[in-house]
């Protein structure tokens, strides 16, 4: 069963108060909570067989050894917690470098809170309360995609990177299962040919469910023993591959993973962690708006059908880590269909942990959830809002719901502390086959239901301990801040629009110098926005005046511009704008982060101030610029905005970095 | 280099004001302190700028809709505190269930201020401060086992599971490595036969380096380029094997990883994980002591030889979860050192998940470290201590310095929050490889020590985000409780024989039972103690009176028990002593875990106690204790200690529940 949150009802509000803030505004109130919380702790103890004495005595407590101690700790603390004034001011308007920004209050609290009792949440032994949470929360997530909360699980890992390895994990246990499944005498026994592996490494997971069913019927436990040694978890890829290669006297394939170009570097860490190696990915180009092309995913599919090489798992990506661009899951769902069809299965994860939490900006308000993924109004009823990116992005989460697990971070969109990502599969029994452990032979107190009197975590999951803390953080902001357009939808489509509305401000200023330039020529850099953002992220490169030479006859410089000349200018602008090693964080005016693309993906081929750029270099540096805080859209002291004053400060500092590059 | 902690000098304390205390006794220096921290991060956002206007306006924070958002938050607020009241009072020196215990002082306040800045540990750009901490602390876990810090690389992890996932990733990273230099053409490569692969297969860990030194040397850049796609990295398990039989003309025998029966059951799950099947696992037999045996770890490496099986890596337990007890990895590594010299090599991992902070019982006061690991005073000059144990659990903790990897987590026997793992690796290149870094290649600004201008993790490491406040949590923790006799060694040390101390009250009981059955006939249950405590931990069994029937033939009862009478009991016992559904923590007297034994494991089948006990069942069900709080040797509201009181009461429920049983 769904435990839907009893969302409160904030229509009336934007969130700005679920915020410390920039300048602490929301200092009262938070200290006045922590106390609160704090005491009721420290009261908590004292009431837990009140006739104990003490174990410290209080001679201890008050005396001189008490002094000494103080001394100590005082004299270590003040170095901490001067050291930590060196950390970056995330909270600021000023930072827009990484998908972090401050925490929102009600998971600052609630983790100080649970972080006073310090749960560990694998089992209901080690934290009766917390586990709940956290199991309430995967239900939340699976219900934001549009899964079927009875059949799916979901919980939290300590970040995304753990839950991407989880995915692969559970699915290659279901997809060798019917092989396993035939090899132990069950169905599909009988086919013992290149063919009949081929078909039963393309049985959809829905279906493994069933098989496993049917398998197991007739004595689960005896049954169970019996595909044990015969499944790859036993034998290992080796020994697994060998096994069916002498079974159906056909030669092994091994499966590839397909994943677009923009996957995030945890993947080429899957698998070889997997065992699976970095050959096993086959990988999608993407298009100028760096989205997965759907008629490349075709190819790609089509190539593996012709190899007759299975596909464990299809990556999509909803949310780039580098560029905030969210695949076409809809197109990529269709494609996958369609060749389901004609024999080739392949799942798909969606790595969303970064976008999962956009999900919300297409939730309508007022606490309601809507299972089934279809379209609904997106603006809340009454209050005027932001509207959400519609199109190809809008399809794209509405199609979550067709894809078979989700990766999704609490702690980049969520504004929870570290470490809380998230997995949910939809195929919920592919975590008895890692735990190894038949359904049908599950102790019926041993469930991962959060409903269940003695709920479990441990066994299904790759963790083997983790800080129920983060599971009460998670929770509880979920409560406060509900998970559609009266919460975090609100917030999130809000910081679209703004990202939209910086990336015409780019172009208006490019287009005013262009204006310009017609009657003068450009001494200084134009700064371009290198693709069209589709969630909160863009990306800025600094071109040097007189870059595109033909297009621009009137420039001063007649010179063409070698790539590495631009890399120079943008790696001094990123270092300009990047952490360094400072005595205080004053000397930080704004903060964004960079990242690298190479030449040949289509934003940077197809650019147009870059075409007449020699191309000395592999790849581009460019800022990277991570829209978290909606106050960037507020006024600084001169009353000028933070974004304008940005884009002024940006293109001077690129005027002078220019000016001082050596020739 | 190593940065040694300045430890504070605590040799006149014992660690009583390091703890808030089961009564909450340092409240008010927790209260003072957290405020403190609280205050300098609020202010300290303040003074960012502070001529940037307010971005939440005044008139919200004082106005009708913070008022609103008063009553939401307190109203959830609540409820989420009242739940967590149903906790288990871990704090109290009545809960000896599990491997927790209240946090240190230090580890939680220094969490609470590093949670308030949130950094994320995989780069410095994310976390200038706390990314130092954490290598730092890596380095201190590598001087408190002996390694050399400037060779080894160690790190946090969010628990024992992840950093044993790694240990075996890092290692197979390294032993496929001279056949993968052989068949890129470089050292080896004109061994092409099953001897050749044999001895390229067990090159130890020391000499990998070398070889890919060598290797490299001429072009390392252009040398790695042609090692990449033969590394088992590229070509994942099945790729690699095949590539090898054709290059060698020799089978492929899948390597094995060697564990001790008392294993912990995340290896369990790092086997299937890896791709290298559960079946790969060679299982080495355990004493009546629960330490695993060396003359049997002799036989399965011997068996592995004849098969010419490699072995990835041998995994050594330094208090085992289920027992607290210590391998003799002394005589471990003579046999590993033996079959080295004989051609078999395979290096050693030490999961020392609990039982790694015990190791600094064994370190001279005064902040001293000891790299070289050999032996010292045990006890610190002047004050009067607890001895840690000695013997065999000693001489296993000294060769700690000759294994090869080390998990560890201060979550656990640190008494820091969730959670903190860790690993350290002697060989530190290990984790350039599976960066797939050249380590000539490396940018020098890029590297993993602490002193480095830049220092990066992500890259080398599972996790791809972290929180930068566990980090804080445990280097802090660390300043102020040292890693030697002076800080954890002697509250350890303390523990441990505490524990021993229970174990003789069990069995001073016992006799004075068995005296009193001379004369009359026993009615109510024997408390045993399973084994000889090696740290903290240790398992008590309830057996019925008259078990040993013909032992005791005055016993009131001649009937011959089954072990499933026994199981009854213990289970009744259990669920007596265990976490439950309650209303409120008052409905504890004492908590205790449970666990089951298979009955084939010398401490069972050699247990005099269960002699006559028919075996209808495969595993007996006893009570697990660890002893974390050392005021369970306090009094209580009586005058009684918490020990003997606990004692008394378990027997009067045994018999109880005795009583109760169905006939």
């Amino acid at each position: 069963g769904t435990d839907t949150p009893d969302a409160m009802h904030n229509e009336q509000h934007d969130l700005d108060l679920y915020f410390l803030g920039p300048k602490s505004e929301q200092r009262q109130f938070l200290v006045e909570v922590l106390q609160l919380v704090l005491n009721d702790h420290v009261f908590w103890r004292r009431n837990y067989y009140p006739k104990d004495p003490p174990s410290i005595p209080y001679s201890k407590v008050h005396g001189e050894q008490a002094r000494h101690f103080r001394e100590e700790f005082y004299t270590e603390l003040f170095r901490l917690i001067s050291e930590l004034k060196l950390d970056v001011p995330i909270f600021s308007p000023r930072y827009a470098a990484h998908m972090i920004s401050e925490m929102n209050l009600p998971s600052l609290v609630s983790y100080f809170a649970a972080l006073l009792y310090n749960p560990n949440n694998v089992s209901s032994e080690a934290s009766p309360v917390t586990i709940r949470y956290e199991l309430q929360v995967g239900q939340q997530f699976a219900a934001l995609f549009g899964f079927d909360t009875d059949r799916s699980f979901g919980h939290l890992t300590s970040g995304g990177t753990v839950a991407n390895y989880e995915s692969l994990w559970y699915t290659m246990a279901g997809r060798t299962l019917p092989v396993s499944i035939a090899m132990a005498g069950g169905q599909g026994a009988e086919a013992r040919s290149a063919d009949g592996l081929w078909a039963l490494m393309n049985v959809p997971l829905a279906e493994v469910e069933e098989r496993l069913a049917v398998f197991l019927a007739p004595d689960p436990e005896a049954r169970f023993e019996a595909l044990r040694p015969v499944m790859q978890s036993h034998l290992g890829l080796v020994g697994f591959a060998r096994r069916v290669e002498a079974h159906f006297g056909a030669e092994w394939v091994p499966p590839a993973v397909v994943a677009p170009r923009t996957a995030h570097y945890s993947w080429a860490r899957a698998l070889p962690l997997l065992g699976l190696g970095k050959g096993a990915v086959r990988t999608v180009a993407v298009d100028a708006d760096l989205r997965a092309k759907p008629d490349d995913f075709e190819r790609v599919l089509r190539a593996c059908q012709a190899e007759r090489r299975p596909v464990w798992q299809t990556v999509s990506i909803v949310g780039t880590t580098e560029f905030g661009t969210i695949d076409p899951v809809h197109a990529l769902a269709d494609v996958r269909d369609r060749l389901a069809a004609e024999g080739l299965y392949t799942p798909i994860h969606v790595d969303a942990a970064y976008g999962g939490y956009f999900a919300t900006m297409y939730r309508e308000g007022e606490g309601a959830w809507d299972p089934s993924g279809e379209p609904m109004d997106a603006a809340p009823s009454g209050e005027p809002t932001d509207a959400p990116p519609g199109g190809e992005t809008e399809a794209a989460f509405r199609a979550l719901s067709r894809v078979d697990s989700v990766t999704v971070d609490p702690h980049k969109a969520g504004y929870t502390p570290y470490g809380a990502g998230s997995i949910v599969i939809k195929h919920g029994f592919l975590k008895d086959l890692v735990a190894e452990t038949a359904p049908y032979c599950l102790d019926r107190h041993d469930t991962t239901e959060a409903e269940s009197p003695r709920p479990q975590l441990g066994k299904f999951i790759l963790e083997g301990s983790k800080p129920g803390a983060a599971a009460a953080s998670v929770w509880f902001a979920h409560r406060l801040i509900p998970l559609n357009l009266d919460g975090y939808g609100r917030q999130l489509a809000t910081l679209c629009r703004l990202t939209r509305d910086v990336h015409a401000r780019v172009s208006e200023r490019g287009k005013a110098a262009d204006v310009q330039a017609d009657s003068r020529p450009l001494s200084s850099p134009r700064i371009v926005s290198l693709y069209r953002p589709q969630l909160n992220l863009l990306c800025l490169l600094a071109v040097p005046p007189g870059a595109p030479v033909d297009a621009r006859p009137s420039d001063a410089s007649p010179r063409k511009w070698k790539l590495s000349d631009v890399n120079a200018l943008n790696e001094a602008l990123a270092a300009r704008f990047g952490v360094r090693e400072v005595m205080s964080i004053q000397s930080y005016d704004y903060l964004v982060s960079r990242t690298t693309v190479a030449v040949d993906m289509p934003a940077i081929a197809e650019c147009e101030e870059l075409r007449h750029v020699e191309r000395d270099e592999a790849a581009v540096t460019v800022l990277r610029l991570v829209f978290m805080n909606r106050w960037f859209e507020g006024l600084n002291e001169h009353g000028q905005s933070y974004r304008e004053n940005f884009l002024d400060v940006l293109g001077a500092e690129a005027a002078r970095l220019w000016a001082e590059q050596p020739d």
